[in-house]
């Protein structure tokens, strides 16, 4: 094991964290003396202690002269748990690697800073650009308070997500489908149209076969057309809001939160995803993972309201015209306004193709 | 270098004339001796000699006590040249790789026979897969007497393939188009319904930088509505072959033979893909290029008659219910209707993803 070597387990022990630690981001920290681990750890739960506090408790004793891999800055501020730049230096670490530091207006260079002063040698960068992507969610909301918009699509190799007569179970397969869960499980919130609510009647929980967090469940329906038998009105599996127009029913209104169900008016009639997304961010949404349908994911790209998409593209082809397809909306009518994405992934999952891409 | 270095090389040395052999397989050949090589070669067109005849005048005098690695069984029969398992006989080869026999019924292991009992070790199936995948289109031909038919397809990652308006250029990015320039230099024929004549007026031949063997252009023109002003009917840079119903106007037929075009009618008054497939293998197309448009690829998708389908997915989003998508026609009412489909190859090409698959 080299200094590389190190920092990749402290990025691997970080990666199987997401999904658990919001608002925070994940962090993976090892600690090493004479090319021995005495040390490892992850923050594991926002409120509890961050990665490097578990890494030096693992030490012990031994933690003296050793040399710290941490995947972000360790913070230098009073949060909901004293700063780790402190226990650093207290514990006499020898030499910190620092994968990234961390964005955070209220820690940004200080936790560095704070070591350096104290005559720690700090190497930042190694293995940045797998830190950074590993938070990308996290970075992105706490420098715009808007959440990080995942949009997700599947559909047939011939780009339809349904066959002509509307059905759609299952374009992908069982491996694809996982991974949605897996995907539910890192987000803070998931979105679909009252169309989809009321057409598919999903549960938008997350079913992996080791459990999962459920993320909040958000409906789009300016006229408050949800059912009031919807499973995610009636389950009570994990919190529902329902995003309305300025304009609806105050009587309608009160049936749902009546029942626990958050009912959130526009300002306008309208429903303005960019608007939407800044009340997202103020309730606390730091990542947003939309399932469709066809006209709500057009909504996002028309405003080109996203950061990431993942599109799984089924082996199979489906043909028709009229058979539905991913995005729809008015669309765009020069080549020239077409959004441009970055691929960033191709993986195989089971016999799907995952496509992770990103605006440029 | 070991045995499978050196078939590897040989595919190579076959996958290099892939295009320019038609109606003949791609085989390449080479000759060792004391871990050198002595000999080595391509058929590089029909008529002229075959691999292991090139390798073996490389060798001259040293070919003797050689062994031989090829990518096809060599042959046994006296067709535009003499049978080249009597000459590897004849030049004293000690030991023979193949990767595959020929399934060319005249061949089909006599080759192999021939040269055991000479006294020679023959070794068959080294590589064989791949050797099987180079030649799949000469092999498909030679057991139909049908062509093997490529869909070829480019869409956004939101699976359209021109804006709401119809704009359709350039989807993909430069790469990609080379890409299907490649792809065309090694088909027999390109097809193309006649919407997509009237509306992009494309001249269907190979644009590569070094050149390239243009492809038969095939136009599916049920009532012979070819512009005559068309690229294809004016260009006269390859054959043009223009397949209608039965019932056409004798004078306007005429009109197109008049100047080199040949018109051919189908039995019926409509177009029967299946049929078309016989009377383009009789005619010697082993392989079959369809270009579009959606509808024409669509009826391919219906019959159910095509062995590859070819799909570039561009980094880019379009939108729009309205937009045009891959595969027109009816397409299926039920999910468990849709032609499944193996990923045989999933590459980045340029900014593009190309994917490759066959029908399960």
């Amino acid at each position: 094991m080299n200094d590389t070597d190190y920092m990749k387990l402290a990025l691997n022990l970080a990666k199987g964290t997401l999904g658990q630690t919001s608002p925070n981001p994940v962090v993976g920290a090892v600690l090493v003396k004479e090319n021995q681990i005495i040390g490892m750890g992850a923050h594991l739960k926002a409120g509890e202690p961050h990665a490097e506090v578990h890494a030096i408790r693992m030490a012990g004793d031994k933690a003296k002269e050793s040399t710290l891999y941490v995947t972000l800055e360790p913070c230098s501020h009073h949060g909901r748990t004293p700063p780790c730049s402190d226990l650093v230096i207290r514990t006499g670490v020898r030499k910190v690697f620092v994968a990234t530091t961390d964005p955070n207006p209220q820690v940004a260079g200080t936790g560095i800073e704070r070591m350096k002063k104290a005559g720690i040698e700090v190497e930042v960068g190694m293995l940045q650009q797998q830190a950074l992507e590993l938070n990308k969610a996290f970075f992105y909301n706490i420098q715009t308070d808007l959440p990080y918009v995942t949009l997700k699509s599947a559909a047939s190799l011939d780009g339809k997500t349904a066959t002509a007569t509307g059905e759609s179970m299952w374009i992908t397969g069982e491996e694809a489908r996982n991974d949605v869960h897996q995907l539910r499980h890192q987000h803070d919130g998931i979105l679909v149209g009252v169309n989809t609510v009321i057409q598919d009647n999903p549960s938008l929980t997350t079913r992996l076969e080791t459990g999962g967090k459920n993320p909040i469940r958000i409906v789009l329906d300016t006229h408050l057309r949800t059912p009031q038998n919807a499973k995610v009105i009636t389950d009570f599996l994990a919190p529902t809001w329902i995003i309305t127009g300025a304009e609806v029913d105050q009587k309608r209104v009160e049936q749902f939160t009546e029942i626990g169900i958050e009912v959130i008016k526009s300002e306008k009639q309208q429903i303005i995803i960019k608007d939407l997304l800044v009340t997202l961010g103020k309730r606390g949404i730091t990542s947003l993972f939309v399932e469709g349908g066809s006209e709500v994911q057009g909504s996002f790209l028309k405003e080109r309201a996203f950061q990431q998409i993942i599109t799984y593209i089924a082996p199979k082809l489906i043909g028709g015209k009229l058979a539905p397809t991913l995005f729809g909306g008015q669309g765009i009518e020069k080549m020239a306004e077409a959004v441009l994405l970055n691929i960033k992934q191709v993986d195989m999952i089971g016999s799907d193709i995952r496509i992770i891409a990103e605006p440029k």
